[in-house]
């Protein structure tokens, strides 16, 4: 089968590879849509911090080359022994953690922060940039009847979504802050309407906002326009937002937050920031408002597929898609560039 | 009577002032003791933050010289008409925050983020480092039988820290980290152990560690002895402890703070830096911590007394007392090169 191979920053290679095969308690899935994402693309232009690039993984052994892609679904196409309740034919959604089950944190259920974890698409045998791939059943989820191959792929981004919306502990009315409106700011805003919250987004690109604007947000705005805190002090009467999500992941959007937020209110960051970013801590006095991250998700796709089934995930003018072959110059450079907020590729 | 007139940065003065007369809905104290706090230093020492030296007060239209000391306590003299529930005689102590109750916190029940809030001790006519003092009934906290005036003192800073273990949400069992065993990191281990936690206390001063260790510290660290984080991983078995209590106020303890803290654990913030805080995020992410801040206290000082009235506050090591008339050279100066703890001042 066909495969992107990640060998290192700056190489990856579309090649033939051995088609996988599944053993027990695994499926075998015919990629239908493998999402890029911005993971990937530093993996690929900066530091990799993803993929085994020096050393083996410490849980699962592998090595680069790697194959990328870790937004994977499609269809069943062969059920392993013992791997109950799928079959054949069945779209599915995967999740791409691989947990190692035995450290403290693994113990407690919080899978997300396993001090081993490995990523199918970064650091196991597979991946979705592939044709076909091979996981553990208990990773592929099944969508129910009604939604596409289009919007499986986008579970696993919009569970990263989903799980920073839950951290924010907002629900019904409350007005919430989005700083970003690429595919995250607007999973972030989706997961908010789904929960009957809405946002307020805060996004630089016109092209950007009028998508964010068409698909629900309450409120849009421009940072460049002026003081962004002041405007959502504005729009809140002086009582200051639910939560912030910074879905920017630029530094200055902290202090932006803290201005914005209300009294114990929560700000979420979602994209992480190699540099320090400056905590004004007079800021965090002023509200005691409390400031954290939501990493990858854990036990959220269930909640994405329901809302999705809701119908609160449209995909207007923001999805676009492409083949494998070019993946790098029609996906990872048309990114990079600012020419598409989602590409989905089709492997086959 | 004497008081301490504050007049801005290095000019405090005990003068001979009229004596405050007690007006509806008000009560007139005899001060049995004020404690100095850090802020009283700030203010004398620094950039004054509290006192309104450039302008009148928003909410109370005061300005210096005002009278300092904002840790309180004394006996009911004098009982204003419609004061109810006290009586001459009762030992009080004075929680000085003075809310506007109109603006959006105080709307909430926040009083202590009110957006003109005034303090007495700093921004009202009135303070604890004199002989007298008139306040509102409702500012007044009436002690129960047992306790002494230097515990009544201490309620207002044991809040302080009260209000930040609330915040940290500790309960039975859990082990926390204490930064700083001054008064508010003593104050904080004393809270934790009314609450059913245990401490482990991180300070540098071996004096103040034995102090610590002797007041019931589950555990005490020098920071100077390596990496604080790897010890408390190790103390709890790579689990980390369930929260943090930053009453040190240095920037590099929030890091130290994020190393040692559980998955989802919280970091709270006692000490304000002026100076911005770096946030390292892949910290924040390692465990979805949250970080926040603690502003003074809402509503805690019933529950400081009755901790105390438990006897969950003792005084030994760590307590001094001084006349007023030398309030700079054997208070400020003395907490300013570390020869003491906690000072109170008897202004009688």
């Amino acid at each position: 089968m066909r495969a992107a191979m990640f060998y290192g920053p700056g190489d990856l290679r579309v090649e033939e590879v051995p088609e996988p095969v599944p053993g027990p308690e695994q499926v075998k899935i015919k990629i239908a849509f493998n999402g890029i994402c911005g993971s990937d693309l530093h993996e690929y232009y900066g530091a990799p911090m993803m993929t085994p690039v020096a050393a083996p993984h410490p849980l699962t052994g592998v090595q680069v080359p790697v194959i990328l892609g870790h937004e994977a679904a499609g269809t069943v196409v062969e059920v392993g022994p013992d791997a109950d309740e799928i079959t054949e034919g069945d779209l599915v959604a995967i999740e791409p953690i691989v947990s190692c089950g035995s450290c403290p944190a693994c113990a407690s259920g919080a899978y997300n922060h396993c001090a081993r974890m490995a990523f199918h698409g970064f650091s196991t045998t597979g991946g979705g940039l592939a044709e076909y791939t091979v996981v553990a059943r208990k990773m592929a989820h099944v969508l129910p009847a009604g939604l596409t191959p289009h919007q499986a792929a986008l579970v696993e981004p919009m569970a990263v979504a989903y799980h920073a919306v839950r951290r924010t502990e907002a629900g019904q009315g409350d007005l919430c802050v989005v700083f970003g409106a690429g595919p995250i700011g607007l999973g972030v805003m989706f997961a908010l309407q789904a929960l009957g919250a809405s946002a307020i987004v805060v996004e630089p690109s016109e092209q950007r906002r009028a998508v964010a604007q068409k698909l629900g947000a309450a409120y849009v705005l421009d940072p460049g326009d002026g003081d962004v805190a002041a405007s959502i002090q504005d729009i809140t009467s002086g009582r200051g937002a639910t939560a912030c999500i910074d879905a920017a992941g630029v530094p200055s959007t902290l202090s932006d937050s803290l201005r914005s937020v209300m009294v114990e209110g929560r700000v979420v960051l979602v994209g992480v920031s190699m540099e320090p970013v400056p905590l004004m801590t007079p800021l965090l006095f002023m509200t005691e408002a409390t400031v954290t991250a939501s990493a990858a998700y854990r036990g959220d796709f269930p909640a994405v597929i329901e809302s999705m089934r809701q119908g609160h995930y449209p995909l207007d003018g923001w999805i676009s898609t492409i083949g494998l072959d070019h993946v790098v110059a029609d996906g990872f450079e048309a990114l990079r560039a600012g020419r598409a907020t989602k590409i989905l590729v089709s492997p086959s």
